[in-house]
């Protein structure tokens, strides 16, 4: 039984709370006195401390007797939250999402002998750890990431409901987004080259290109890479007309004399739209296409998950996916099988095939399961 | 030659001081010195004066020589207007489009022995003058009006630019639009039941329920009459979309810690994305069907105008259409061919043949065309 402290106690933060407290002794920090009471009424183990994490004094005293810590902060919070941490000389790892570079806290991590994994979700998460399993045992010739967080019910207009914040979603679709074509990094727009799939269980959704490759970029030198995301089709046409017409737009615009930015009119509003309900079915899916290089021809594999809202314990998909893979690291740490110092996208534990094996069964044990299948790419 | 004042020079009141001045002594009025300036400077002829129009003593001072008044003012300031001009002994012929209903004003007019001319211009205007006309000569058992503005230039993502500000545009897809099913008044809201529908010349367009019937549902008694206006497709939707997610909504919201009515916003960002150039090429598309009772039967009247931007004297269509049926009322007047005291819809003006007819070839002078045909409604 280890001391865990997890700094953020939202939709995700919250299952993994949970999920931790099965084993170890969790404190569960969070600027909201609200979510954490909801979170003792399910499990009264849990030590909560409401904390305003933007505070570095916070942060210390909260990590101070922690064996691991985990990261689910907003993105806009979360780097300089994993900073203090390895300051600190505190293990974590973190779902933050933040903008920055989390190699800039690698020297820092190496000198505190911290170990640090970063981007421990879904995608990044997942893919990033498929990936780097598969580049460690094949020559990758490419790999494409599908992915998307969706509500079971489609409303009118956007069909589309957030699992966080609204501005960080817009910020999706404003985001130029870089992949890999021909070993060269491509710059395209957000939203750009939208494509309609078929999904088996979830019939035609639409992919677009975003940024979602992060660390991968950097670490993995494969010629073809990237992530697109999904939604229903017609979202992305009326996410790109809004984006056109200057509704995402952060210049001050004088309305009935007063400066603002159209965007923080629009995410307001599209907040109000896009709240997913506590009780609101969602869905996960993802696709992950890595071919590689096999008997002098090639080969697909392919990755498949379509997990869904869980009604017995009212978790949402997107806690279940994203938290759980989270935790999975967070025991990978706990039993010593995973020990590199320094900054850990995902892609480094991939190359250590028990780790990979462990995080898969530690999803599977908890119903997120992925199908995995290989083809020859040219077959006959 | 008479001494008409024109009040508001816009787009179309710019574009019937210069027909009027032809013939006429014209003073035009605006608060804009630079749209009188730009006047002048094609007809130095025309009289301007900078003035308020909202100020009483403005407009009773600047109608006080006229023989007509011509009332070309922005929407909210309409009725207004044409109450003081009515009150000063003055006819007026007016497009101002107004939303208070114009008959409150019938029996000031009546008693100062005024002709007063409302709506006289498209749809409002050319439909109900040939709706009145038919009305007169047959039994009409239906009466359809579908009509539009558009840009020829079709750019993403609205497809449309307005030839008035884009509040007033919005306004029409917020207003509930009245039409009359089976001799009943029915509701339905703005922008419902859109329908494709293909125009020679343009190819298909969209068409949806509008508030446009205005004063023919209270003076024609037909027992299915409807206007619709039309966009290129998909506006309709994406009109539809902003309108569900709040965008046009008039209820406080706090953004960034300022209140403020989202239409507000949403209406500067379209109102840069809506502007008509000067110079932009547009067209205006109208078809009426009037179905009337025949030899036991019944067969179907049918107008068709497609009318463009004028290339030479750089007037946009709506201008053109609009204005010049205007003019062509203030005619009637001057020459003594329409003299009925009080407030005059144009379905009036229809009862008396001659009066369609001199408006119909005034129009036809400045290249204004409608296209008449007439079929069996069920032939075989």
């Amino acid at each position: 039984m280890a001391n865990i402290t997890v700094l953020g106690s939202g939709m995700v933060g919250r299952a993994m709370a949970l999920d931790l407290a099965k084993k170890h002794r969790v404190t569960a920090a969070d600027i909201s006195e609200d979510a954490l009471q909801r979170l003792a009424a399910v499990n009264s183990g849990i030590r909560t401390t409401v904390a305003d994490l933007r505070q570095e004094s916070e942060i210390k005293k909260l990590v101070s007797d922690a064996d691991v810590v985990v990261g689910s902060v907003p993105g806009f919070m979360g780097f300089e939250m994993m900073r203090q941490v390895i300051d600190a000389g505190k293990n974590i790892v973190d779902i933050s999402f933040y903008p920055e570079n989390p190699f800039a806290l690698d020297a820092l991590a190496r000198q505190r002998n911290v170990i640090a994994i970063m981007d421990m979700g879904v995608a990044p998460g997942i893919s990033n750890l498929l990936l780097g399993y598969h580049h460690k045992q094949h020559k990758v010739l490419s790999f494409e990431c599908l992915v998307g967080g969706l509500p079971a019910e489609r409303r009118y207009p956007f069909e589309y409901k957030a699992p966080f914040s609204a501005i960080d979603v817009i910020e999706e679709y404003l985001r130029p987004a870089r992949f890999v074509v021909n070993g060269k990094q491509v710059v395209k727009p957000a939203l750009s080259d939208p494509e309609l799939i078929d999904f088996p269980g979830i019939g035609t959704l639409e992919a677009f290109n975003s940024d979602g490759l992060r660390s991968l970029v950097e670490t993995i030198p494969v010629a073809d890479m990237i992530e697109r995301t999904l939604r229903y089709p017609g979202h992305i046409a009326l996410m790109r007309a809004f984006r056109e017409a200057g509704f995402f737009s952060k210049e001050d615009l004088l309305v009935s004399g007063v400066k603002l930015e159209p965007i923080d009119c629009t995410s307001k509003l599209l907040f109000e739209q896009w709240r997913l309900g506590d009780h609101e079915e969602e869905f996960t899916v993802m696709r992950l296409r890595i071919v590689v290089g096999h008997d002098g021809g090639t080969k697909t594999l392919e990755y498949f998950l379509l997990d869904r809202f869980d009604k017995a314990t009212a978790t949402s998909s997107m806690a279940r996916t994203t938290g759980y893979t989270c935790t999975a690291g967070v025991e990978l740490i706990l039993e010593g099988k995973y020990n590199r110092p320094g900054i850990s996208p995902p892609e480094f534990i991939g190359e250590d095939e028990a780790c990979v094996q462990f995080v898969m069964n530690y999803l599977r044990e908890r119903g997120v399961k992925y199908q995995f299948t290989e083809s020859d790419s040219n077959p006959g």
